[in-house]
């Protein structure tokens, strides 16, 4: 299985781990999801991120739902495994695991309440010496880590660090950051590397725009991810963008820090991918109003796509 | 001039305060944008917020503003000041002064630093006990308060409280909460209030569905915040929709938390409304990257405006 | 083996983890560790808390870990089991486990991110209701969760939850926060729990003095904090406090957080209780500037008890 | 009037500004406060710092105060003033008032909400930029400006901003921090400068022998932190250690985050020194068990005077 690189480019989809109503792993859901996933056209797929609830799963949970989805997959994409974990023993022996058993890359955070600078440039090399050769997303999260990182620290890791590969950009507002970074590696600092972008995709066009090379991201419908991406890509850029903000009340809406899971997995059940809307515990569910306002909202996006020839 | 109470509704914009290039108060231009307010129909005038750049005055600074803006509108709709201050001397000094001069009412946040329901209900305690009769706008902004008041407790302050009569609501999410607080005078166990959302407006369709009636935010065309208000109490709530999501990628776009008031101010003087789009220091100021990204987004509005007969 | 209750009093030692300089768990001298503690007077032992460095910690190591010391122990004093998860279910089953093997109660901390009054209670709601019978501690430690639980709001916990038995009280400031618990079951509002403080014991003496029952901290001469509590229950309480103040200087220096850990586990070396002062990675160590600081208080200590007569 | 440089050295008290009861400011006490400060032998005093109240002056209010104690003082010794501001406009021109009026200096805290080094760096380049020629003392106080400031970036701000004089240094845990201050300058790197450490004094000794000249916080025992610092810079280590663990108990009650400033001022109030104890709303001000809890610790801290000979 090829790992993943600098060159990664696309979408990588976020994927939902899906449980029973009863809150147990649904792994015949994830072969349909991650089937789904596939038909859409994604270009990887990433598991146990913190949308995927990695941190409510039992290490062999983890280990259980990693497993089926290579399986699944078998190589079709690369498949990116969220391994962030207190501690760095855990980490490295799930990402040893995980990547005998044909993973791609692994995707870290930088640790909850890590504060400088150098702390978080000492992580990351704590981070690369423990996972060896395995190849890493940097995964930039501030509204979950409540960790920031400048720039100019995310250029000194890609410098220094040759195993990180992608930079899963989540900062908000960050539509300059993705300026900053591009510029070092135009001004031939390192060498050139992947940013992916994630946020709900809030700013995906403009992200695009500004130089990113896809999304990282796990919104419902994973085929406007796709067609967006493809469309940039191809130059048809107002296209893009246009196909783009008939989605956006619904991107913006998904988006709600701690609900958005929810309204997530609804819209995914909704669609015949995954038998339950479950979010384990604790975790938010929707009530009848959230369930009255995501059915005004599908409406208008299918009037909308009607209405403007998508 | 009458003062604020629980009838409030529509539109109480949140007014930038313009500065030259220099930084100085720039009083015409603080004349011209709030004609341009008046014009665009708003229903109310609310100054000296966080996006009102109030912490960066002197307390001169802020009472020069003030007596200008109340002197302008003359009673022609109610102006509404921040008050949010560190110490409740000054706050009680600095109220007092306004409402002498005018002022319809008083917004205060709670202060940062604050933890738990009874610290918060301690707070409000203290602030009503201090600002005597003057009405009170309850400001609810986790976002940079770092204080998260619950829909319960939201309720027992309004219960206690008769002085707080309007809820300037910004937490996200917070869709479930209008509905909590709508649902406690649904069930008697208080008067019912105002509530007004902020945010941005980035969920103001689903907020009005949700029972606000209004909104108390600062968007760089006020007029789409009127109309969409009207239309929707007019009942033409899909048109007010529709007219709200034409204006959506900007809605985010301004609604960057810290770029966010550059990018409103560069459309208000792009738009003749003030004079420079100077915000003081400590605070950012838009590239040639955001200029053309604005450039774009307008560009934008401007076509689908056309496109679909707005 | 009898479970904790609401009577338990006197000294809970919150367990180091004992590792080899390589990082693996060192059981052989988790034994003589606990046998250290057993020998020091302890009422109690708490395993896996924070200071236990159970987030870094695979689920398996875990287990092992307490499987160990409920067989060293064997019923000796109670053993309570540190629980905390980001996942309910994850929570329910370990507890269910451990308690199968012997433990006396299990430990919960709120979750870092839970905001208000009602979020927490909700919160309690769902483990009471996961844990079923199992008599538990309720852990407040703002400094880490940076959750701050009110004082009403600990009272209405052990009001409506049974299951609650004992309060780990961390908050700091939070003398009167002592206070204002007793008083609720002073009214008569609810039973008597215990209450154990933490926070390294600075400020054990106060904590007596305001009516708690003990100690549920890890400070690395286990028997100071023994002989603290007993003389201070025997009314010899100048003199217990006369011994602690002895002691308050490496209090004080081993309640630095972050490096606490590092520095208490230097000690336990030191005293030959654990044969290696390793903290998992990522964690704090010392270097030579802190083992001569530690030289010289150790020294400075010993003087001291001395000097005094201890 | 001489100004602060890089070879301040020994005890800048932090002042407290005292109020009447009724909350207005108490300017004969400030009279009385400040001799007694000189009396205790201080080598400068630092006023308008958070433990000063400043927040909650107006700016009227703060500048009566300083001119105040610049009067009284009359260049016996420096005072500082902390000038922090969330607007660089106010700021710089009180700033320019007190240096006018006297002052030897101004101390600025980073503001609160800077993340990264990158912003915190860029903030000391517009202050010192602002500030001129005014020397600064750079204050470090993560507890409440939330932003924690590496010892290299603090290298870094020493090395490019000559007007950077003395670090105020509040870090907890901050020992190393020190250290690796001291040791830039050792290699060479820049010019050594002043470090004068705050935390309420909970780690002095430790911090002399680290290498810090001083203290600047503002215990309610100034003839201590004199008499400990002289003591140790006299070579008298040992004894100078002796003198401050007497008062350690005290140290840490009066250490209390939130409620150590209405401790500090009713020491101040009960030795006469001033008039009120009166914290300025929202503050906290103690009840019976606090006022017992104090003369207990006053009581034992004279008994340790006299049983250890001081």
């Amino acid at each position: 299985m090829p790992l993943i690189d600098e060159t990664a480019r696309g979408v990588y989809i976020i994927a939902a781990t899906p449980f029973t109503d009863a809150g147990a792993l649904d792994l015949a859901s994830a072969d349909r999801l991650i089937e789904s996933y596939l038909a859409a056209g994604v270009d990887g797929v990433t598991i146990l991120g913190v949308f995927g609830e990695a941190p409510k799963l039992s290490n062999e949970e983890s280990l259980t739902f990693a497993k089926r989805v290579l399986a699944r997959i078998d190589g079709r994409v690369p498949v990116v495994v969220g391994v962030s974990a207190p501690g760095m023993d855990v980490m490295r022996d799930f990402t040893k695991t995980v990547m005998d058993l044909g993973a791609a890359g692994a995707m870290v955070a930088p640790l909850t309440g890590l504060k400088t600078d150098d702390q978080i440039y000492g992580y990351y090399a704590q981070v690369t010496a423990a996972l060896g050769s395995t190849p890493i997303v940097l995964q930039d999260y501030p509204q979950t880590t409540q960790v920031t990182m400048a720039p100019s620290l995310i250029n000194r890791l890609f410098h220094d660090f040759p195993s990180l590969k992608i930079l899963k950009h989540e900062e908000t507002p960050g539509l300059k950051k993705i300026t900053l970074v591009r510029a070092d590696e135009a001004a031939g600092n390192r060498r050139r590397v992947s940013i992916l972008v994630g946020n709900g995709a809030m700013h995906l066009p403009l992200e695009l725009h500004r130089g990113v090379d896809g999304a990282n991201t796990g919104f419902a419908f994973a085929e406007m991810l796709v067609d967006v991406v493809r469309l940039f890509h191809a130059g048809e850029k107002e296209r893009a963008e246009d196909l783009y903000d008939i989605y956006l009340p619904l991107v913006r809406y998904e988006n709600q820090p701690g609900l958005g899971l929810a309204i997530r997995k609804e819209v995914l059940r909704r669609r015949g991918l995954i038998g339950s809307a479950k979010v384990r515990s604790p975790g938010p569910s929707l009530d009848k109003h959230d369930h009255a306002e995501l059915d005004h909202l599908l409406a208008r996006l299918d009037r909308a796509k009607r209405e403007r020839g998508f």
